[in-house]
């Protein structure tokens, strides 16, 4: 089964606003194993409005409106989907009642426009919105359902949780949708997929994509099943096969960012971290401090731009800034060593490089970074040359360093 | 003139992405005067990608697509769109070169499956792509311009500006939207609508908006014209007005960030800066060392997470610590002095709060943050009270933290 979304609203055509409610909606459909295979943002426009309404009930199963509910001349979901289904709209009494309660209960009188909720298309079930004056509305046709939401995100959402979702599962046969992804690092999108295709290819169901981000690999494993058992089955076939061949590589299959399962790593070996940041100015603390529960094993981190500053705080030294330069793995290992030290952490981190977009020079180009690992058996160093800007700079360099940090500490689990 | 969007990908039909390529196309071709009314986001299926480029070949002028057009079996746009043009794809040696000349820059073979990416629709012109393997394509078909981008951001950006942008203006009319936005920081939405509403509702042209992000209110005025003098004309017409209620809230009317900003006035002023963060993490020193150049006037930080940090780094007491408690006006004071003192900055910022989501008392509840501003003419204190969880905390707080960065700098270049 399939559903369609519809979001109405021209400010969702403009560079300023997305629509967010879509995923709530969608995240819902997936777990009762709807499939939602298109999304269209559509303005206040009747005839545009009208068409896309037609058009979502000739392909889709489930076809879920939201916004254009409210009481302006702009709001013409109630009268194009009533345009599109062939079917009149009736004022229903009952709901210009409670809205004009609504605003009794301020000291108000309901203004002339909001007569406009009160339209209810024949044979539509009325979806209460205790959170605001428009009401949804349910829609039976031919086999397709339409369901109308309220645009506001606070209406919407009791909306659905209270009526709407009891209704769906009613009305959608039994299956289910498992869906894991597997997060990688260190490896391009072609090697993964190298390594991956031979075998997901295989397989129809499991639907296997790979997606990219800024120094990482996502592969999305999405099975279709009769039940949630089944679909995880499908899931649990395939996927430890992709895990076997990704293997390292692999950071997490739980949804988990790479800063809380370095941060798990950290708490399961009760080790601490220290972090002594230079052209990231602080990306990476901000990054391990974004997970809660981190003040159990971040000590603290600097931001040390000047080379003053890696001296005075960290002990770098001058003779080692002069000769090096202070983009050298001399330096990016000092700074791990310094603030390892300096903090008495299990682990220190020191990033030292070129983010753009000056301060480069033909020997040291923009993207030039060194990353250090400082640990109790030593201290690595990283060099890498990274594509893009300041920000994808910055933040493929922090991907190093967690990435560092997770494999010293599964590696270290490993020989244990 | 109108345009339509369609962005491809299954991913963005989950619940975990969205896209926002969009939103800056959508800037780019309102300012060309060109309104997009629809936008249709569809998954890595042949036959509904097909019909959806057929559609909106029937229904707009401009057609662009975003996604797609990598090296895997997933990546359907081209064949797609040629199937939607009834033309072929042929194999254009000269892409291929390029695509293994990046390859081999980086001293690997290119993958066999790479090839995909050299297919061309007839009749297209090749878009380059500095930024990755996959070119955009450009297509010209009965009075429709069809155009093919690369979904990452950092290949579409440049794509856009350095080569479609110039072909639009040649086939569009002249038309022009100019839009302003002013940014706000320290009023409540309502405020802001209660100063600005009497001025801006008496024009119908521009359209003025309200929106609020995290610690910000923004103001977009759109204003319409047969060519860009004179939309600019009713942008300057109204936005004076409005500046001169809004006054100092007002932080930039040309875009410029918070943080752009404040780098702004330290640089006018030969000022410097040095910050230490509790709860923050690191994020008000990332958000500083985001501006190209910061490292003109940004010193360094210290994320201070532990209480022992903050005494022996900074030098606040332990006494100081034990009275107030690590998150109090007075701590946040000691963190500012300690950082502009053993910095040697013009200025210091301290910030310590409560992120959640726990570490709360009673006296003390998530969203209880002081932040500290240490200057030559003495230190100020705000305490602040956030709504919302531990990432809009840290957001707010180091919105403040700018905010009075931003105050005092500019109040002093009024007095001097």
């Amino acid at each position: 089964m399939n559903a369609e979304i519809i979001a109405v609203g021209s400010e969702l055509l403009t560079p300023h606003r997305s629509d967010t409610n879509s995923l709530f909606l969608t995240e819902h459909l997936n777990r009762l194993g709807v499939d939602v295979v298109y999304k269209t943002i559509v303005g206040d426009d009747r005839s545009r409005l009208t068409e896309t309404i037609s058009l979502a009930l000739s392909r889709s199963n489930v076809i879920l409106t939201i916004g254009g509910l409210g009481p302006t001349e702009d709001d013409l979901t109630r009268e194009c989907a009533a345009a599109a289904l062939g079917r009149p709209l009736h004022r229903d009494d009952a709901i210009v009642e409670s809205i004009a309660a609504r605003f009794r209960a301020r000291g108000l009188r309901m203004p002339e426009i909001n007569l406009r909720q009160g339209m209810v298309i024949e044979g539509a079930v009325v979806l209460p919105n205790p959170k605001g004056t428009a009401p949804g509305q349910w829609i039976e046709d031919r086999g397709k359902i339409l369901i109308l939401f309220p645009g506001p995100p606070r209406e919407l959402k009791p909306m659905f949780e209270s009526v709407v979702l009891a209704r769906l599962r009613e009305k959608v046969p039994p299956a289910a949708i498992r869906v894991r992804v597997l997060r990688l690092t260190g490896l391009t999108e072609s090697a993964a997929e190298e390594l991956a295709a031979p075998l997901y290819t295989r397989y129809s169901n499991p639907v296997t994509t790979i997606l990219t981000a800024p120094g990482e690999i996502q592969l999305h494993l999405k099975a279709f099943g009769n039940d949630e058992a089944e679909a995880q089955a499908r899931v649990d076939d395939l996927s430890p096969q992709l895990e076997a061949v990704l293997a390292e590589h692999i950071f997490s299959t739980d949804g988990a960012s790479l800063e809380e399962v370095a941060g798990r790593g950290l708490l399961a070996r009760r080790a601490t971290v220290a972090v002594a940041e230079s052209c990231t100015g602080g990306l990476l603390a901000q990054r391990i401090t974004s997970v809660p529960g981190s003040s159990e094993y971040f000590l603290g981190g600097v931001v040390c731009y000047s080379n003053a500053w890696k001296s005075d705080w960290l002990e770098v030294s001058q003779e080692n800034i002069e000769r090096h330069g202070a983009v050298s793995p001399e330096v990016a290992r000092a700074l791990a060593e310094g603030i390892r030290r300096k903090a008495c952490a299990t682990l220190g981190v020191g990033i030292t490089g070129i983010a753009g977009p000056t301060g480069d020079t033909p020997a040291k180009p923009v993207g030039l970074v060194y990353v250090a690992l400082a640990a109790p058996d030593g201290t690595q160093v990283r060099e890498q040359h990274y594509f893009g800007e300041r920000e994808m700079v910055r933040w493929q360099a922090t991907q190093t360093a967690l990435d560092m940090l997770r494999r010293w500490l599964t590696g270290a689990q490993r020989s244990s």
